[in-house]
Formats: C-alpha cells, sequence, structure tokens
C-alpha cells in the first residue's frame, strides 16, 4: 500500500476550551506532518470527558486514516484517555514493563519518590503498540483499527515533540509507505512577499512540475520553502539542491540563512565566525535587541553587552550623546542614533553597535516626529550608517518590527573581517 | 428564554491546518465566553473548502446552541466563508450601506485607493444581521437559523476581539438571556498553587454556593479567579467584592494586582506613585527587564535605562564592579550582584534597581555553579538586598522566570516614597 493518508488531530483537554492554553502543539505538527508529505483535514479540541472523546473519535475515523491525540494521559484522575483507549478497542490493561523502567528512571533522575499512580502510566491497553517516552510519565499508544491508525501522545509539548520525532513520524511513512518528499527553506529578510515573487517570476515559472514554493511571511520577511514531491525518478534531493544556486543569487542581498535559523542565531554566527564583538545602544526598542541576541546559546562568544538610554540623560552620559545634539535635533534623529551607536562602541568596547531611538507609541508622538518614527544607527571601525524607518502598528509589534530591523541593519554591513 | 447554551468554535483557513499560523483566538474566545458563563464545548479548525466548512457547520449544529465561525472573510478568492453562509442559509448577498461606509472610512484613514474586492465586502447575505467591523475591512454576520445562532468573523485577532466585545458577547448574553455571573482576579507571584491553596483553604471552604476560585499558574505565579453565579438574588457583585477582603488580607505578601494587569504594568504603577525611577544591570537577563518594563505603554516616566553587562569587562567599566571581586567570587555570586545594583544606581542616577547574574545554560555551567545559578540584588538608597534562585527548565524558560523574579524582588523592597 503506497497512498497519502489524511491526518486528524484531536486535542484533549478542558483546559483548552476554557482558553487557558493556547494549542500549539497542532501547528507544530501540522508543520512537521507537511514536511513528510501529510496534510491534516481537521483539528478538533474536546473535552475530557469520556462521550466527548468517543465522538470525536467516532466522527474523525469516518474522516482520516490517522487519527493523532494529544493530552488526558497523567496520573491524575482527569486524565481519561488511556481508559477510554482501552474501552474503545476492547482492550484490557497490562503493565508494559520497558515503560516502567522509564517511569523508574525519570524519577531516579530527577531523584524523587515514585507514586502508585505514577506506576499506573506504565500499564497500558493490550492492543496498542507502546510508544516509549523517555523524556516524561506517560507513554504513547499507537493503535490500528482495520486500517486506522490511532496514536495518543502526551500533551506536554516537549513530550509530544519526542514522541513525534522518534516514532511516529517514522512510523508513518513506513506504514503506508508515504512517498519521498525533499524541502528546502531559504529565510529572507527586507522585503515583502510581492516584491519577491517579482524578483523571482521567471525562476519559479521554470520549475519542473513537481517542485513547488512556498511563501511563508512574518513580521520583516518571508521564508521561501521549495519542496519536491515524488515524480517516480530518482535523486529528488539532488535535483531539489540543483533549483537554488539561481534562487540564490536572485534573493541574495534579503537571504540570510537556510534551513530553520532565526536571524539572530544567523547573526550570531557571522559575528563569531568573523571574530567579532557586538553590543547595542537602545532607547525605544528598551532591550529588546540585547534580549534577542542573548536568547542564543553561546552568544556571550560575541555579545558583550548594552546601554538601554531610554532618558536623555543617560543617552549623555552612558553613550556620550553630545547635549546640544539632543537640544538641536531630538532624541529621534539620524544625528542622536549615530552617536549612540558610536558611544556603545566606545563605552562597551566593541567592534560593532547598534543603535535605536524612536516614537514606539501610543504616546509621544508629535506632527513633525508622528508615532512609528524610528532611526536606527549601526557604526563599526570603517564607518557609520543610519537609517530611517516608518512602521507603526501599535506599541509590541512596533518594537518586535525595529529589533528585527536593527539586527538585518548589522547583518548588511558587518566587515568581512574585524 | 433564560438557558446557557453550548458554543462550538469553528476556525477556517488551511494556514491553521499547516501549522503556518498558531489559533490564538479560541483561547481568547474561550476566556471571554467564560466571563459571561458561556463553555465551548468543541473547537475545530477546518480547511478553507466549502464542503469542509459546510460539514462542520452540519456537524456543530447538532452539539451546540450557538456556532463561532472565524476566518475566511478576505477579500481574495480563497476567502468563501461568506458565499458559503449564503448558500447554507439559501440567501443573496446585498448590500450593506453603512458597511460600505465602514470599509471607504478605513480606507481613508491609511490614505489608499479602494479596490473593487473591498466594495464586495459590503455586499452580505439579506437572512444576517449584519454585525459592523470598524477596525477593518470585513463586517461580522449573525445568521439565527431556528434557535441556533451562528456568528462569522475575520481571523484577524484585533478586528475578532473587536467584533467579539462589541456585538457578539452582547448579543448572545441579550438572545438567551444568559444568567448573570461576576469574576474577580486576583494576581499573585512567588507561591505555588498547593502553597496558596493551603493558606486559604478555610477561607475558600465558607464560600456561598454560588461561589467558586480557580487557581490559573503560570510562570513563576498563580491568578486567583472568583467566579459568583446566579443564585436569584440580587447584588451578585456586592456579594462577590465581600468575599474578597479575607482573601487579600490571607495572600498579602503574594497579591501585586486586581485585575488583568500583567507584573510590569504593576510594578510600573508603583513607581510613578511613589515619584521613584528604575534601572536595571542584566547579565543572564541579557536585557529581558528592561524589554519587559519598556513593554508598557509610558514607561518612559519612570524607567530611565539598563546596562546590560554580559561580558565582565562591562560589569566593572560599566557599572564599577570590582575587578577582584569578579576574580575572588566569580560573576555568578552575592557580592557582584550587590555591586552590580549599586553601580546601576550611580551610573544610570536612578532610584532603584535591579541586578541578575546566573548561569542561563544550556552551557556555561560548573560542579560549583551548575546551569540554573541565578543571584539577583536589589538595590535603593536605603538598602541593598540579594537573594540566590535555583530554576532550570531550559535557557528561555530560565530567562522568563529570573525577569519575573527580579521584577517581584523590586515590588517587595520598594520604598513607599522616594
Amino acid at each position: 500500500m503506497s497512498h497519502i493518508p489524511a491526518v486528524e488531530i484531536i486535542t484533549i483537554g478542558d483546559e483548552l476550551l476554557y482558553g487557558q492554553v493556547i494549542d500549539t502543539n497542532s501547528a507544530w505538527m501540522g508543520q512537521e506532518l507537511g514536511k513528510i508529505g501529510l496534510r491534516i483535514r481537521q483539528i478538533s479540541s474536546v473535552s475530557d470527558k469520556a462521550e466527548e472523546i468517543v465522538r470525536a473519535l467516532d466522527e474523525a475515523r469516518q474522516r482520516a486514516q490517522v487519527v493523532l491525540m494529544t493530552g488526558g494521559l497523567g496520573p491524575t484522575k482527569d486524565d481519561l484517555t488511556k481508559h477510554v483507549l482501552a474501552r474503545y478497542f476492547g482492550s484490557e490493561l497490562e503493565l508494559y514493563e520497558p515503560s516502567l523502567r522509564d517511569v523508574e528512571a525519570i524519577f531516579a533522575r530527577f531523584n524523587r519518590p515514585m507514586l502508585e499512580v505514577n506506576r499506573q502510566q506504565a500499564y497500558l491497553p493490550k492492543a496498542c503498540t507502546p510508544l516509549r517516552n523517555t523524556v516524561g510519565t506517560a507513554p504513547g499508544m499507537w493503535f490500528d483499527d482495520g486500517g486506522v491508525v490511532f496514536v495518543s501522545m502526551p500533551g506536554v509539548p516537549f513530550e509530544m515533540k519526542h514522541l513525534m520525532t522518534t516514532h511516529v513520524l517514522p512510523k508513518l511513512q513506513e506504514y503506508f509507505r508515504v512517498p519521498p518528499i525533499e524541502h528546502a527553506v531559504l529565510q529572507t529578510i527586507g522585503q515583502g512577499e510581492s516584491f519577491l515573487a517579482e524578483q523571482i517570476a521567471d525562476w519559479e515559472a521554470q520549475l519542473p512540475a513537481n517542485m513547488k514554493l512556498a511563501y511563508l511571511p512574518y513580521l520583516g520577511g518571508v521564508r521561501l520553502r521549495l519542496t519536491a514531491t515524488d515524480d517516480g525518478q530518482p535523486n529528488l534531493r539532488e535535483r531539489l539542491e540543483a533549483q537554488l544556486p539561481p534562487l540564490r543569487a536572485l534573493i541574495g542581498p534579503y537571504l540570510f540563512a537556510e534551513g530553520e535559523v532565526p536571524l539572530e542565531a544567523a547573526l550570531g554566527a557571522m559575528l563569531k565566525e568573523r571574530g567579532l564583538t557586538m553590543g547595542t545602544a537602545e532607547s525605544c526598542t528598551g532591550g529588546a535587541i540585547a534580549h534577542k541576541l542573548t536568547g542564543v546559546a553561546g552568544s556571550s562568544a560575541y555579545f558583550l553587552g548594552s546601554i538601554v538610554a531610554y532618558a536623555n540623560d543617560v543617552k549623555v552620559k552612558q553613550l556620550g550623546v553630545q547635549p546640544t545634539t539632543l537640544e538641536t535635533h531630538g532624541a529621534v534623529s539620524e544625528e542622536t542614533v549615530r552617536q549612540m551607536a558610536e558611544g556603545a562602541r566606545r563605552h562597551l568596547g566593541v567592534d560593532v553597535a547598534v543603535a535605536t531611538s524612536g516614537i514606539a507609541g501610543p504616546g509621544g508622538g508629535s506632527e513633525e516626529k508622528p508615532v512609528g518614527t524610528f532611526w536606527l544607527a549601526y557604526a563599526d571601525a570603517h564607518q557609520t550608517v543610519a537609517r530611517k524607518i516608518t512602521f507603526n502598528r501599535g506599541r509590541q509589534l512596533n518594537i518586535e518590527f525595529i529589533t528585527t530591523a536593527a539586527l538585518n541593519l548589522v547583518r548588511q554591513h558587518l566587515p568581512t573581517v574585524s
């Protein structure tokens, strides 16, 4: 049998219906299933009541050949999923020794006493193929019921991801003999979807029938994902890769990474490779650029520090901005951000620095400088570059957008050697 | 008719199934519906194909008396919802003048030319009660089909929220004569759910039958929500409020705000009220505390700046930490964070400062100071207070937890006058 099964996701838990928890599992599962060429037909969130779970299972099997469930596998009385599935498949629970050992290992690692309720988690319906969970106490379960596959996983995101990656995705590919599929992701920044589409229209038009480009926009840029599906011919990966060099050339200035690499990590890798250190001088972004950069593990190798100069006094004393500049041009001006960036280099002792000043809103705007007016500057040993940006989609998005623009400004001007 | 209808949510759009967008709308709707005493029975995400939408509507009306839809109302060919609903309710589209004027006003505000496709957005099925949207181009639609209410709203979160708040929630309360319900939210920080539950067990036990307390934990604290449902007696709000003074007394040290106020905003209000200015000196948090504080509109009134001292050199030069302290005790030590906090006060010219230094991981740990070791210090004109925290749930959560702990440390020690 080789065909592409339809997939449904059922997320189980009152906390989803009450809005106490946002369901991020489904989106992650949708992405990962998409990578192996499977499509989700429906996602349903239901209460952790037996009759609701059974109804959802009955409905899903009418529409799909794969039903993936998350949630309801914890050790407490609220967690019904396993018992509901045992009854649904007419199967008794029995102890699964390898999962008991996994549970024991988890408790040993955290040096906590194991309770009887946790021991009970290793009892699974006889009808299932157990999926061992080495990062949590609830094993997964795989049921094959007349050609429809049902999989039950814990709702804790990192446990679900572990089970999906280790067991579920490979088993689905094997079971359904899912045709091969290959992807390449090119991350761009600084241009919108329609501009990029125009730039690469001719390249896109010449793609073979089994290759398709997806535009995945985010705040500040677009991820491009090229997908090659099976055409019965060999070397799918190689043929996909062969399409990339002309694409790279066309989007060169906007391309910052290949694969799932965020901008701050791509910039960090450039700094590390070139042996450069960096710092920031932030007014309107209020530390957001530093926060992004230091979110990357190992960033202390190139990120030395920041001066968040929200008040003008701090701009003068900690960054050496001239009081006359602030008086003449104001804090939100090309002159001020240039001095901020140059001051950050001197005061923090870094090779390159980026500075921001602007009006994030909702207050603080004027006729001359309305909310959404931003100045950015980049400085290294050879040059200082300033840029004005106008963007206003509310305080939070403004800060996020300018943070991304500042990281991109550094990426664009970073010298190749220190 | 006065009863509590079951609600279903249907979110429409391939981008949800492919995992390109995380569905945050449903959680928000679940929370808001909960506040007026309505419960969601199921949430379903389906493709923007006509047959999938119709199937979802047919299924939902079997289970619920209210079906809330989001998505598929944009101006492009992909956006089918309105046409599907017109056919589903056997109703033709006609121009709804007030919505046309709303659309025109939106384009006038952004100074952009209005296209024919946008004009088309003001055509609505005759069978619906239009719900005017003054913040976007897609009006909402309310259908009453034999006692089942169907509502269609745009998927853009702020447009959906606008329609829910302005039209849908009040109309549902009126239509179903939903019994009155009252809530009070008390925000606590610094103690877990089980500790709080023990502290307030006696108070909770004496609550009248129509009042219930919910524990809503988040990273670092717990939101307590007291809900009073209708018992046929008058003055429900007053009786709810009357329960609060003893609760406030029991959780006093952990209570930082009432209502939906985040910690950084609560701290900001305290600083403003007391006429105090604040700054931060951040090593392991890398600017995250400053970023949180400056996310609050108007924070420039009390937040002056930060020194993010990731490198030891920056700790010495910008904060005045003694090199001998760093040599003797290391960067992650009580001595260092005390000097960082005191240095931040001097160098930034602020009344109060908070400092952090620790090992966020995954690398950088040692036997003596493993990943998850953090030191925090608070300083004002009268005292410096240091605190050690051990917490390790991965780099991102570690940074988030320590950021919250640092804000709380300031809240706990802030002097009542400057």
